[in-house]
């Protein structure tokens, strides 16, 4: 048996009395394939992992784990960027890979209700063939699950529209620290009826409680939808027309910025797509959608009126539903080729959209004196730029030793436009020292005392969003 | 000197020597100015009240009533429905309505600063003389205050399509009950970093902090709409058309339910509308809104064809701003017409919008019991239903002693169909006995610890949100 120090032999006895066998991996292969998720190359192997069943199953291991004050990280579909599902402090791995079931579609009410490991891009399609519409959908939608977005509050493309994954939640089944089951609010649109718990689950990393079910409304499915695609002879132009478009009075679907290296990485991973460079420094994606044809081209007038002002190129419409999904795709690979391309750390940024210009000349006033090479790119119509950090010819020690405070500057920067750390990756393992850039003692400090109702013994993924002078 | 039993005359000198004169308010004249809101004929007045002219101020007199342990109760425009800010317990009126500029319109990010005494409408004349929107609008926005807004998470006719007051919001200033000034989040449209301090504190009602400044985000402004209403024979056949309409792929800008009563008595207060009655039982007032006219008429013909689907009577078309404002009045002033027509009370009940059919068949299958009239109308497309039950001829001591009862049985009948207690309105002083028909001690636990994580000596708003058998 191959358990590392923190589960003895007798508690590793009470989950194989509790689960069946092939519910509990406990071989260092085994742990091995829930040991990282894809933030940068880390790899935190639990003690043992678990994959209950049900909400009963969680709860009886939740309950001992906090009489025996054993760590329990959730694990989800292991997509996330911020390292919040790294068993940092060993302990339980709890996969809830097993929850994977939508339990209903209420075509009535426009809501469903899922099991946190169904695939986002799972629930799209099966809700899309009833009329409905769930909108939010990370570059990761065909492999990351919903329970992973509620955690880190996902956003993507379709969230300058339609909201994040927080604005789609209305109700969750959560099991608390201790094993007690509750409802966080109720299956309505709207309430006003005691403190706010869903929203306080929401984004909250696995820290306050493990998400069991969660109740998430929908939106008739528009119908109709166009993408183009401009591309502009300098980064700071596209920034500067995302905030112009919205002035023009369209709230576009998607609205989103790439600067030139961001494509010309993707372009050598996707063979079906020609983009010319020449001369471009960057590019926005944009997509407007609704319940009629006539009124979208009308929409897309005005935004090219907005984009000559900027002085776009040539803009590139998607003629038909194929090159639609050639443009997106070019879009949601930019963060894996940039992967491919280089060890790399990417940095979530989000400021108030007119800020941009600003954002991006200063991380690359930044990277020119530090030495480093960055790629951005990002959900512009909400202000939330990746800064994908290259190593390039750094030194390991420039890496790990100067890259920090780089880091720093570029959040400093951030705050200072009345921005933060993270629009949509989260917290978690690797951004948790640069909380106090954006909270000071006082707002750490209730955020702790916050994370001590909920989880006194501190049980529940340890070592994550909060900075190591508050760890608990 | 009229001051009652709670503050000393050393706390009133405090006060006296923190404030000017004129911003202490101590007469019994004075302090019965402020002891009432709109809920039923409630009259509470505070010891003394006090109107701060800032942060400053505010910060001041919290941290002094922390150490005195002197309730504290902000007070906003008193329009609220649920007794939020009756002074319960005496104690300090915190008046809040010397805050009450419009800091800056953001017209480049479409983000607004308010101070809380801003009154709604107020902010949405200025907002759409830039072209932004900012949507909430309770049927109060001329005389409510965005502070009053956020205490009770406010919703209002657009809601259905723009979402509550807490979709609005991105960052809040706090005053905490110890004089500590925080923001509880940033300025961006998207935030995955750390706890949702800032939904937490929407619709938290005064109890965990003082708002003393917010940042609200706009979108731009629909320059088109259309106003339909619609009679009905039998108000089932409205509520049920409501669910079909979603169905249809239209998601209306307002969708609101009127029972024939709310209609009849509204017309003896407004003399400039007729809306013919002869058997119609109920009425839906449809509203569209968007970019190009062209698509609103669409969408208006896929309504009506639902409309006829569900026996609808002869539709009328608002003809032009004029009319639409008529239509308007009538349903805003529907709350004020059932209070002038007897002494009431108002049940904010949400459901799932498909249930609103079994909610309002039950609703008057358990008045025909206890024998009470009610007037049901409100914002259907978000099933949020207000039961306006008349006392009408039950004695008083029905209406005291029986009443309650009849209200546990509507709301429980609201929580069986995964509806809750209060949609928009906030439980404060008057729903707070039931909240244990919604949530369970778990749960009210959770809530009673996250107040004492704020508010550990239980100055703000108390008497407020819990039950008896949990106040703090």
């Amino acid at each position: 048996m191959n358990i590392a120090g923190m589960i003895n032999p007798e508690q590793l006895q009470f989950f194989l009395g509790l689960l069946q066998l092939e519910q509990v991996k406990i071989s260092e292969e085994e742990r091995l394939d829930y040991a990282s998720d894809e933030t940068e190359n880390y790899v935190f192997p639990a003690d043992v992992v678990l994959l209950p069943n049900n909400t009963n199953e969680i709860a009886s291991i939740l309950k001992y784990c906090n009489a025996e004050k054993i760590p329990v990280t959730a694990l989800g579909a292991l997509t996330g960027l911020s390292g919040g599902a790294l068993c940092v402090h060993g302990g339980v791995g709890l996969s809830l890979e097993r929850l994977n079931k939508i339990i209903s579609i209420d075509e009535n009410n426009g809501q469903v209700i899922v099991e946190p490991a169904v695939i986002t891009q799972v629930l799209q399609e099966e809700c899309a063939k009833k009329g409905w519409y769930y909108a939010p959908d990370p570059a990761s939608r065909g492999s990351c699950s919903i329970g992973g977005n509620l955690a880190e509050n996902s956003g993507g493309p379709h969230a300058v529209k339609y909201g994040v994954t927080k604005d789609f939640v209305l109700n969750l089944e959560v099991v608390l620290a201790n094993g007690e089951v509750i409802w966080t609010g109720a299956n309505t649109l709207k309430n006003s009826t005691g403190y706010n718990l869903t929203q306080l689950m929401v984004g909250s990393e696995g820290t306050l409680g493990i998400i069991t079910k969660a109740v998430l409304k929908l939106v008739p499915l528009p119908p109709f939808n166009k993408l183009l695609l401009a591309p502009f002879p300098s980064a700071e132009n596209a920034c500067a027309a995302v905030s112009a478009i919205f002035r023009a009075g369209i709230t576009p679907s998607a609205l989103e910025f790439m600067e030139r290296d961001a494509i010309a990485f993707t372009l050598q991973f996707v063979d079906d797509v020609q983009v010319d460079l020449n001369g471009v420094e960057a590019h926005l994606l944009i997509e407007v959608d609704g319940t009629d044809e006539s009124s979208l081209m009308l929409e897309c007038e005005k935004i090219l009126a907005v984009l000559e002002k900027f002085e776009a190129g040539e803009v590139l419409f998607a003629e038909d539903h194929e090159q639609k999904e050639k443009l997106w795709k070019v879009r949601r690979k930019v963060g894996e080729a940039v992967k491919s391309h280089s060890i790399y750390k990417e940095e979530d940024t989000v400021v108030p959209r007119f800020e941009l210009p600003v954002l991006l000349r200063g991380v690359k006033e930044i990277g020119s004196r530090y030495g480093f090479q960055s790629v951005c790119y990002g959900h512009a119509g909400d202000g939330n730029l990746h800064v994908n950090i290259l190593k390039g010819q750094l030194t390991d020690e420039q890496w790990s030793q100067e890259l920090p405070k780089a880091i720093k500057e570029i959040f400093e920067l951030v705050v200072s436009l009345n921005g933060t750390l993270s629009g949509e990756h989260g917290i978690g393992f690797v951004q948790k020292e640069y909380m106090p850039i954006a909270f000071n003692e006082i707002q750490l400090n209730l955020m702790k005392q916050i994370k001590q109702v909920f989880d006194p013994n501190g049980i529940l993924n340890p070592g994550k969003i909060f900075p190591s002078s508050h760890s608990i």
